[in-house]
C-alpha cells in the first residue's frame, strides 16, 4: 500500500476552447452574435481565459471568419484574457492588431501529421515562433506567445511520436523566443503513465513557462490524463463546453476534455476554479442549441450534479 | 512542482461484473445459452473473475433467474473464479450449493438506500454475513464472502453518507466474517480526491482483505476514480462490458466503469491484466448485439485502439 501524500493544486484555470477547438472541427457556423452571447455568459459563469477563434484564412476554415469581430468583442469584457490560434506571422500579425492577450501557435512534433496539418516540417514552425517574437517585440503589444506542442503522445498519421523529440521542439520553441508552451495530446493517445513520464520532463525544461496540458477525450481517458498532470503541480487544462471538438486531419479525435465535466470534477475536490458549474452547464445547453445535430460529449449534463454538491462549491 | 514518484500495481485483475450488474439493470433478457458464450469468450479474452449472475427471486429480477445454470457452466470452465452476488442467507444457500468460488453480499453504507433496495437497515446486513459466515462454515465449501460497501460516495436517496460510517460497517463486517471487503460509488458521487481518502483509510482498516473498487460512470469520473485508488496500491476493480449497468433504486445511476476502456487504459499503462483488448472489443460487439436498444457505454469501441498501441501489449 501506497501513502496518499498526493499533493494537488489549490486553484485551477480552465481556458476555453470549444470556441475555437469545437467550432472549427463542426460543419454548422456559429453567428457572430452567438460566439458574443457564449463569451458574456462564460465569463457570467467565471471563465478568465477563452481562446475565441483562430486566425486561419477564411476559405480553410469558414467557421472562424469572424475571429477580429469576437477578438474586439472579447476584448470588452472586464477579466477576460482573450486567446486565439495563429498558424503563422500573418495570422499573428492580425492577432497584435487586434490587441490579444495572447496567441498559440500549434506545433506537430509528428512531422507527418505538421507536414498535412501544417503544411511546414517543426522546426519550420519553430523558425516562424522566432519571427512571430520579433514581430510582436518590435510592434510594442503585450500579447503573449504560447508555442502548443502537439500529437505529443502520438498521431494517426505517423504513430509513435518520441518523447526525445517533443522535448527538443519544446526546448526549440522556448529558444526562439516564445514566453510559455504547453502539450497536447491531439489525437487521445496518451494515458495516466505516459502523461506523468513527458509532462515531469517538460516541467523540468520549462519550469513556470509551463503552462497548460490540451487533452482530448477520444478514447475516454482525458480526465484521467488532467488527474496525472494534476499530481505534477500543473494547474491551467484547455477544455470545450459540451466536449466539442477535433483535428480534420486526425480521424477519430473528436472530442476534447469537456468543461463542465471538469469543472465538476475539480470542485468536487475542493479545487479552486471560479467556475459556476450550474452557470456552465445552463451555457452548455444553449452552445448545444445552436450547433443542433453535431455531435457533443460529456456525462455530467445528463446526470446532473450528485445531491452531495454543496451549493457553496458552486461559485 | 511535485515528483512524479508515482507507483502502480505491477498487475491489475479487472472483475467483469457485467453479466450481473449490468444484466440486471436492463429490460432485455440475455438467454442462457449467450451467457454462456459470454463467459467462453470472455475466458478466451484473458478474464478470470466474473461475477456470474444474482441468487435474488427470479420475481424480481426475472434476468437473473438462470444463476443456477450459469454458475454450474462457469465452474465448468478451467482458471475460472466464478462470484455470485448473494442478498440474504437463502441467495448464500444456492450459493454455496452451487459451488461459486465467492459470494457477495451487497451493505448500502446509506441507510436511506439500504432500507429501499434491500429492505434491511445496515446492522441488519452486518448480521446477515454472521449467519451467511456460519453456513459457509458449516457446509464445508471453499466459498469465500465478499461484504460489498456501497453508496459508500453517497447516495441518490439521502444525499451524504458519512466516512465514519462507511468505515464502522466494514470493520463490522470483517468481524462478522467476511474474507474479503470491498467498496462501490454505487451512484456515481466519487472524485479522486475523496477515492483517496477513503479508500486510504478503508486499506488502513482492512489491509489484504481489502479486495475491490467499484465504480460507477454516471458523472464520467469511474476512470480517473480508477486511477486514485491504483495510486493506493488498489489492485483489483469491477468493471462491466459495454459499460452496461446501474441500480434500479439509484435513478440516474447507468454506467460501470467500462471494461474495454479500463483494460486499454492499464495495458497503455504498461500495467499486467492478462486481457487481449481486441478479444475483449469482439465481445462487447457481441454483447451489444444481443441487448440491442439498450443503452450501451465506453469510448474505445468507437475509435478504436491507438495506432502505437503495440500488438505486444495485446495479449
Amino acid at each position: 500500500m501506497n501513502s496518499s501524500t498526493f499533493t494537488y493544486p489549490s486553484r485551477v484555470t480552465i481556458r476555453e476552447v470549444g470556441m475555437r477547438d469545437g467550432l472549427q472541427s463542426i460543419a454548422t457556423i456559429v453567428s457572430t452574435e452567438h460566439k458574443c452571447e457564449w463569451l458574456r455568459d462564460a465569463v457570467t459563469a467565471g471563465q478568465t481565459e477563452i481562446e475565441v477563434g483562430s486566425f486561419v484564412p477564411p476559405k480553410l476554415l469558414p467557421q472562424m471568419a469572424d475571429t477580429t469581430q469576437v477578438l474586439a468583442y472579447a476584448k470588452s469584457l472586464p477579466g477576460l484574457q482573450a486567446s486565439v490560434l495563429v498558424p503563422n506571422l500573418r495570422g499573428a500579425e492580425l492577432a497584435l492588431d487586434g490587441e490579444a492577450d495572447l496567441m498559440l501557435l500549434p506545433l506537430s512534433a509528428s512531422h507527418a501529421h505538421s507536414l498535412a496539418n501544417l503544411r511546414k516540417t517543426p522546426d519550420e514552425v519553430v523558425a516562424e515562433l522566432g519571427r512571430i517574437r520579433a514581430a510582436r517585440d518590435a510592434s510594442g503589444k503585450k500579447t503573449l506567445i504560447e508555442g502548443g506542442v502537439g500529437t505529443a503522445f502520438g498521431c494517426t498519421i505517423q504513430g509513435h511520436v518520441e518523447e526525445a523529440e517533443v522535448l527538443r521542439l519544446m526546448q526549440a520553441l522556448l529558444d526562439a523566443g516564445a514566453d510559455r508552451v504547453s502539450l497536447a495530446d491531439t489525437v487521445g493517445y496518451a494515458d495516466p503513465a505516459s502523461v506523468s513520464r513527458l509532462f515531469e520532463k517538460a516541467l523540468k525544461i520549462a519550469g513556470d513557462r509551463f503552462c497548460c496540458g490540451h487533452f482530448h477525450d477520444t478514447r475516454g481517458l482525458a480526465l484521467v490524463n488532467v488527474h496525472a498532470a494534476l499530481l505534477l503541480g500543473v494547474s491551467r487544462f484547455d477544455t470545450s463546453l459540451a466536449g466539442i471538438g477535433g483535428c480534420p486531419h486526425a480521424p477519430g479525435a473528436s472530442g476534447n476534455a469537456s468543461t463542465e465535466d471538469l469543472s465538476f470534477m475539480l470542485a468536487a475536490m475542493g479545487i479552486d476554479t471560479g467556475l459556476d458549474v450550474d452557470a456552465l452547464l445552463a451555457l452548455r445547453a444553449k452552445v448545444a442549441g445552436w450547433i443542433e445535430g453535431e455531435p457533443t460529449h460529456g456525462a455530467l449534463w445528463r446526470a446532473g450534479l450528485p445531491k452531495t454538491f454543496a451549493s457553496s462549491l458552486r461559485v
